[in-house]
């Protein structure tokens, strides 16, 4: 089967496949750990097992996309449309039994991040964007991702998800961000994200991102509303120092601070 | 009803109880939000209704015994059985969207932590001690809480739910462990006792804890293998600084390094 765009099913599907392979490694449950050879751990055999799960299924619907994804690489990435995986954010979440790790595909055209989308298998939660807007499915019913429409410091919600994996410049340029907001969150790898679009946080500012650690969410963030750019305003596609934001107002008094 | 000791099915009816409260207002879900008068929050709402229904099933289950409650002071509290609650732990996740918050309900019998609860509804997990043992039950399945037998600073996941929370002196100490371990988390609250029971954390450890922040979570570590006290290695019913582990080998090399 060839298709021409990604549909909420096949979101659900990307989904579903790699909840068939995180999710009995997630905090030893299910018969899978029990075969473990000593020295392989559960993290990267799920990492790798969802991945390749996640590539069969596009190469299946998508065959002449291109993929890059966190474990396996690059394979036809000079094609226009693009798909970039990382099946585990938030490994060392995963490896705490906390359930606020992810799995992230996104697709890119010409290098802009179209459609995307995070699932959290142990709470069954779903956030996608599919080119035509945000979405949640999951524990209370599905509905349309919406930020909020916070618009100053004093008033906002920020995530990181550690502070200690900022350098000491980017530290200083991130504590005046932290200082002026009314509540910091930690811990929360790309779950932030999913907050913004669904408008409990409103900014999420992070540092030294892979461009799989971020592609899928910009466009959940940016379809429900919300903006999310690299620290001097630029497209956030290839990683980097990232800043995402419930409303446009918000986002520019976060990079005011942010730009030193 | 009057009983003597708090059942497997107590425990889940205390879930339930307070699950019918927070979950309808956690994240604006549920037609509880669209009644709110302007300043009154969710979850002020939801920590009062919870902790209401919670004392209603002990007062009808447990008539002569006290109860402690965060929202409404104390009661009858100079009984030998006194119940001690948090309606919500972990109110800043709760309002971040955060599935990290819990309902803690504990049983002291002259002042010693005996049974109690950890429930977080979001992800239907629920996490007792009944006198006899530590259980989970939710996604997964059920099972008997353990935890893992890690003796090594080196070896061990941290959490805590911010390094914010401490003043100076003791910031310095929590440090030392922090620099120590293998792995720290933050941004955990409740759920981080809850994972060092389960065999996924190894440490908690904070500071001004509240007694009923802390005296649901100690029959929950100790009856799973784990140790709590205070840094000073008292009990912990009483609240303070608090230090749980997953073993007495790890808590004491922690100790060692608190206490300065």
């Amino acid at each position: 089967m060839s298709e021409t765009a990604p549909t909420p099913d096949f979101m659900r599907r990307l989904a579903a496949a790699a909840a068939a392979e995180t999710l009995p490694r997630f905090r030893g449950q299910g018969a899978v750990t029990n075969k473990h050879a000593a020295g392989f751990d559960p993290v990267t055999e799920a990492d790798r097992a969802a991945e390749e799960a996640i590539r069969a299924l596009i190469r299946s619907h998508f065959p002449g996309h291109g993929i890059l994804g966190e474990e396996f690489g690059a394979e036809g990435t000079d094609n226009s449309h693009v798909w970039v995986i990382d099946p585990i954010d938030g490994t060392r979440a995963f490896i705490s039994g906390l359930p606020l790790w992810g799995t992230l595909v996104g697709l890119t055209v010409e290098g802009r991040a179209v459609a995307g989308m995070m699932s959290q298998p142990f709470t069954g939660e779903l956030y996608y964007a599919d080119g035509e807007g945000a979405h949640y499915e999951g524990p209370g019913g599905g509905r349309r991702l919406a930020v909020r429409p916070t618009t100053r410091l004093e008033e906002a919600t920020l995530c990181t998800t550690t502070p200690a994996l900022f350098d000491a410049p980017r530290r200083k340029l991130y504590d005046r961000v932290e200082a002026a907001v009314r509540l910091p969150r930690y811990g929360t790898d790309c779950y932030a994200y999913a907050m913004v679009a669904a408008g409990h946080v409103d900014l999420v500012i992070e540092s030294g991102l892979n461009a799989y650690d971020i592609v899928a969410l910009i466009p959940i963030i940016e379809q429900a509303g919300g903006v999310v750019t690299t620290w001097d305003g630029g497209r956030a596609e290839g990683g980097g120092d990232i800043v995402a934001a419930a409303t446009p107002e918000l986002h520019q008094r976060a990079l005011e601070l942010l730009r030193g």
